[in-house]
């Protein structure tokens, strides 16, 4: 069973959401409606040992960047600013208190970067894992939120940045989570659809097709890829890329571009959405696409 | 080196808190003004197989309903209402799609008695342990809210419910959290603090006492034992008994106690708080009492 799978098995048996769930589970992060200033964005995601690292190659500060850094992608997704986060911590016999302090000057030193407090926290100790989870708080204009399911027929999809070989090159450790550029796209009024690339390019896209009712032509050879070495294999399927795909109407895609501020990150367009309920991802001779990405829930590619 | 000793440094380290910061970490929740009605309450906490539960023993059920049901005595002991919760889970490889789904049912039978909407998730695998973790919303008024930090010397400790023994009765996987009880203390109006007892009655109360720099003269013939077999020793520091500890001004107890409308739960005067700023549990004889509880960090009794 895959995560997908269960997260739609498991939000079916949800009760209705109450009147303050603008944005129900299921997208990068959910919004409510608590009577303040804007939506309250909300998020949690875990970095596990062994999984998401491996604990003899990776320094403890690169362990909490990584978890906030995850996290903070999934706010820059919806076009939110990051505000707090909660850290819970389960840590092994072999990791103790130097261990977890520099764990946290990992989570601290992103957190002061981005303007992230911290709120909150949990430690225990495990039997022999370490996993870390941290929720993020963050806030977005309620006309400014931006969903997976936006995306209409004729918008191009856009990408930032570059994809594949997240893990060989450390990207997945320090990468950089897209947040001022998600400020900036939602501010726009501009994109229709967003999310991060967390799972791979070719399953985060058809997962932006099925919550949107379309499918997509993707453009495979204008997909910018990480290093010169790199596959289209990998650029599709690697994972953990935690950039920006965003759907965005093709009349207005040629003045984005060209409005693009950032000089240090690519915006390119990759692909196009097209009127087709099945919700797959083509490619340009309309040849589908398998699906491959991280499955997080066994631990194996679905 | 213990859980608080930790995060006292780590909470030391933090930048300074923003406005939105009523309540800073270091309570049983956080306490947020986003500008709504009321503050927003937040806590994060974990169950741990081996460590909060024994695997072979304990229905997966059972291990939802204790994850949830910890969180909401931490709302609770702020007399909040708790509103909304994420869950991160990574289970191990014994521990499939079927076990997932009962962990979560556990969750959600608990979510929906309380009124509580389930708004985000992360699922992962881990390598060999269970950790799953939860984080509460809530909701106070900002001038019911209630601290460990509001004990004064005269005021009185009462105490809901009974004590010790939680293992072997089941109690800290089947407790009720004090959640009306907890809402009706706020709203008297009368309790200048409150806390939830989850690391043992003595480790907690002294919590109380150092957070408000006063001592306690202890009343130990009057704590509430949960068996007639029950001791002292384990009344004082077993743990996890999740009742509320509460100092009340001297001249109103005997109305508080009159006015106690739940039958089915004991409100209990145990001890009386004394102007001695070092923070120390002593017993009626003016000796002190050793402080001894479950130290979730290193997984031992300090």
């Amino acid at each position: 069973m895959t995560e997908d799978v269960f997260l739609a098995d498991l939000l079916g048996r949800l009760p209705a959401a109450d009147s303050s769930i603008i944005v129900p589970p299921g997208d990068d992060c959910a919004a409510l409606d608590l009577g303040g200033e804007g939506l309250l964005l909300l998020a949690v995601d875990q970095v596990v040992g062994d999984k998401h690292y491996l604990p003899e190659d990776t320094s403890p500060e690169a362990v909490g960047r990584k978890l906030l850094a995850r996290n903070l992608s999934d706010v820059a997704a919806m076009g939110g600013t990051p505000t707090h986060c909660l850290v819970a911590s389960a840590t092994s016999p072999g990791c103790g208190g130097d261990w977890l302090a520099r764990f946290f000057d990992g989570i601290l030193e992103m957190a002061n970067a981005h303007g992230v407090q911290m709120v909150g926290g949990d430690l225990a100790c495990a039997p022999s894992d370490n996993v870390a989870s941290l929720t993020i708080l963050g806030r977005v204009l309620r006309e400014r939120v931006l969903l997976r399911s936006g995306a209409r027929p004729g918008d191009v999809l856009l990408a930032t940045g570059t994809f594949g070989e997240s893990f060989v090159t450390e990207h997945h450790l320090f990468f950089e989570p897209r947040c001022r550029e998600g400020v900036w796209l939602a501010d726009s009024g501009i994109p229709t659809a967003m999310m991060d690339v967390s799972d791979g390019l070719l399953l985060d896209a058809s997962r932006v097709c099925k919550a949107s009712g379309v499918s997509l032509l993707l453009d495979c050879p204008s997909i910018p890829r990480r290093r010169a070495e790199t596959t289209l294999s990998q650029a599709l399927s690697d994972g953990e890329d935690y950039e920006l795909l965003l759907a965005v109407p093709s009349h207005a895609a040629a003045k984005l571009l060209a409005d693009w501020p950032f000089d240090d990150v690519l915006l390119t367009r990759i692909g196009r959405f097209v009127e087709r309920g099945d919700g797959l991802v083509l490619d340009e001779g309309g040849q589908v696409l398998p699906v491959e990405g991280y499955d997080h829930l066994d631990g194996t590619r679905p």
